[in-house]
């Protein structure tokens, strides 16, 4: 088996975090139904494999989301102690059925143009922050963390570029109402590393720390790990990431989405992070998730790891 | 269609170049024949859409390679003012027919490792450097300049790790016999960013500046942009791509091998960088490639690009 050569960069972070989305965001597009078991499954090989923080499912009217429908058995399915668990939540209603479940991290989100906001959330930029206000505020005292996602922060399908400004309002409104931490979110992947540095930068002139952002990026256009390393060296600690890569943008109409989360262990490894992931395991729960979803994996890692093996691709 | 911001990133060079290594790296290894008319239609799009070093072909043996037993009739096709027009050249018999044909800017193709050299070259590493050096010593000598590609500098498939001072010896070994620059290649994959600048800074220490260097970076892992982006930031300013992405690496068993020229075109674009090319147009040149090669192009901007236009994919 190929492995990395452990080469650290100077300058980079001391620790990085991995912040597993597959369950959630790399499922909630899929049309057909997933079972829960499924679900709960992917969820515990994910865990075997090493991962410590999974965001589980999204309270989110079923309507909207029919595949997220059994958001309250997935977490009832899983032992919130055996990792950091956040989940997503749309409005009020969603956050009493997430409070109701138990667990202690939520996580918000907002827009950073309006027409995402308009095609996603139905409201204007501002109509959508003024409605997560009192979700996160009740969190807040609940002692529950609260994640604000803003997408759209590095180009739109509908509008193009993105000004950074746009990015920096909506970080503000989020970090004032009491959000512990932002995920900046590339949706549609057309983002460069000189334009993460650029915003980074910018936020932090607006006095939003780069402790409390982590970094969304989709690999549509190949960039995600260039952004990852990009990021890392501006001192950004936290990457979201999704297991096989499941979960693509229909905004950007491409089959790849999500930065899968085998590539980006590959590259921390690389770097001398010790990431607490088993690599192979990972892959195999991915390979095993994509046989469920009737689809090759689109991670590169998992690709070329799977067809080295016997964990022959879906 | 979506298009990245520009956004330079400080401290960057000023301009890089991109080495295009599609016509010969890409389609070496196909195993079905591809016409010669073929090769020459790609060229031709290639440089309609603006690529300005295109490396044609490779003078070996056709008992080794047959796909390129048309190397001289490739050459005689193209219009070696249109651009930089390299070829790969084996040994002094191969240099006889490249020089025959005109051509002013030759390749050879050293290994960094015993394993490779052996396998690839059927020779130990210093016989093949022995063998180089008639081949570089007459190319100068006629005026002709002399890429040395080095195989296998971040891990090999047999003996996994590769020790830094082993590139740095053969790069010496190509430099000191008169190689004018030398293409770092990680023909597997595996490498990640800290690793590439310690080969830069470990070369330089050893007297080989960074000028003449390029990197040529596999994408089976999905390391490839990432290593660049390193890379840049380590002052190198020609990086090697295959237009879609075509050419896998038998040894690393994955269908994605170089770097796709789009990929690459998208983050320098992104970065401010006047590549030249023009991107739908190359997307195009590569999707009618692959309908040739009966295979999707693995490049991650063919793929979205071509989903959203009206240009189907193979």
């Amino acid at each position: 088996m190929n492995l990395p050569s452990v080469v650290a960069q100077p300058g980079m972070p001391d620790a990085v975090r991995i912040y597993e989305v597959g369950p959630r965001d790399g499922l909630q597009a899929e049309k057909q139904l997933v079972a829960t078991d499924v679900k709960l499954e992917f969820i515990r090989r994910l865990l075997a494999a090493g991962l410590r923080t999974i965001e589980l499912t999204s309270f989110v009217s079923p309507k909207w989301v029919p595949q997220l429908a059994d958001a309250a058995d997935v977490v009832a399915g899983v032992d919130l102690d055996s990792a950091r668990h956040p989940v997503l939540v749309a409005n009020e209603r969603g956050l009493d059925r997430a409070l109701a479940s138990g667990v202690r991290e939520i996580a918000v989100f907002a827009s950073a143009t309006e027409s995402f906001a308009k095609n996603n959330l139905n409201r204007s930029v501002d109509e959508a922050l003024t409605m997560f206000e009192p979700v996160v505020r009740r969190s807040r005292d609940a002692g529950v963390a609260v994640r604000g996602y803003i997408s759209m922060c590095f180009g739109d399908p509908w509008e193009g570029p993105v000004a950074l400004a746009k990015v920096v309002h909506v970080a503000e409104r989020l970090i004032d109402m009491g959000a512990t931490s932002l995920s900046l979110g590339d949706t549609i992947g057309v983002g460069t590393p000189g334009h993460v540095l650029a915003l980074v930068e910018r936020l932090e002139a607006a006095g939003i720390p780069r402790g409390v952002l982590a970094m969304h990026f989709h690999d549509t256009y190949g960039q995600a790990l260039a952004n990852v390393h990009a990021a890392l060296t501006a001192g950004i600690t936290e990457f979201d990431a999704s297991a096989g890569g499941i979960g693509g943008c229909p905004y950007a109409q491409s089959a790849t989405g999500n930065l899968a989360t085998e590539d980006l262990v590959w590259m921390l490894t690389g770097l001398g992070y010790h990431t607490g992931v088993n690599l192979e395991q990972l892959v195999e729960a991915s390979v095993w998730m994509a046989k469920h979803l009737r689809r090759p994996s689109p991670s590169r890692v998992v690709r070329a790891m799977a067809s080295t093996g016997d964990r022959g691709q879906a």
